[in-house]
């Protein structure tokens, strides 16, 4: 019984290395996405009529532009400093707050291409920033503090800055659709984007 | 009254005017969004990780793979054989029925990569036959035949070729997030995408 104490068993093993390999093969299929969002941005969008790329869903909502804004900002305000934050303060302090409408000064007196260059940029400098930090498996499951959820672990933190990049194409999508919502005629009934009930919500 | 009979007033030309104008605009957008499409396509999925590209969202539902099979299959036996038969027929026939499960065979035994290289190809084909057919505005409101909803324009089957593209990405995007539903923690809140009741339709 005291050797079982100080060692694991063969199970324990198998699990610890399925776990192992399952947060980095999670890190690797992150980062793969992550790397992958600026350039099919780029291909939808760049030089793209504006009817498709600065027409919103209404009042307060967001055009494909302030989505692009948003994506820049959330790169420079959230996602790395928040991961820096978690890795150096652990859970004794709450990430900062982040201001859904901060694309707006992000975006102010700039073109899309010039929006599009910036969050390829800013994109690649935080990969490089995260590859630096050669995280293992064991780093992924730290502990920060988020201000209305409570504990988070790394890996649900990166998880969620790739789950995001796919709302916001999920969004970019929906709001380009929506203005042939009157164009599609009778075939809107069978466009699934058409019913999509994120309307006006990112 | 005679002479009013035979010419058109100022008003009605401008409204002709605009009319034309918007028709001819909508075209170019939709071949704008339509060109783009597969480069977007393969800059998000080209060598990304299987596990975002080949999972579903849960029985008799489709990966991004398979969303790429059925957009070429769309491509085949859709789009531009709708267009031609319009403008061939008119009313007096309908378009043939559209085969939901048909991208299985065109997927049957390719890669992504494959597939990826063939969207691309007979996405250009269709529209080198589209900007052959030279369509005025007034080519725009001929009517052909759908078989459930009747009268439907040149007009809109052309958005809807594009909303098509746009409902596929969406798609996508939805469907790749789902993979990491789990991942994510209770930041699934927070995500649009996972809200989105679109889940396991297209």
């Amino acid at each position: 019984m005291a050797a079982r104490s100080n060692t694991i068993g063969v199970s324990e093993e198998i699990a610890l290395y399925e776990f192992r390999n399952m947060t980095e093969q999670n890190l690797h299929h992150t980062i793969a996405l992550l790397t992958r969002t600026p350039a099919a941005l780029e291909a939808l969008l760049r030089d793209l009529p504006e009817t498709w790329t600065l027409r919103n869903e209404g009042e307060n909502t967001w055009s494909a532009f302030d989505v692009v804004g948003h994506l820049i900002h959330a790169e420079r305000t959230d996602w790395m400093p928040r991961v820096k934050k978690l890795l150096q303060f652990g859970e004794t302090e709450a990430f900062g707050p982040f201001d859904r409408w901060g694309h707006v000064r992000e975006c102010q007196g700039k073109s899309l291409a010039q929006l599009l260059d910036e969050f390829a940029r800013v994109r690649s400098e935080s990969l490089d920033e995260l590859r630096a930090l050669k995280l293992r498996p064991e780093d992924l499951e730290r502990r920060g503090r988020h201000p209305a959820f409570g504990a988070v672990t790394l890996s649900q933190l990166l998880a969620t800055w790739a789950a995001h990049d796919l709302t916001h194409l999920h969004q970019i999508s929906r709001v380009m659709a929506h203005q042939y919502r009157q164009a599609v005629g009778p075939w809107s009934a069978y466009l699934g984007v058409l019913q999509c009930a994120g309307h006006s919500s990112p």
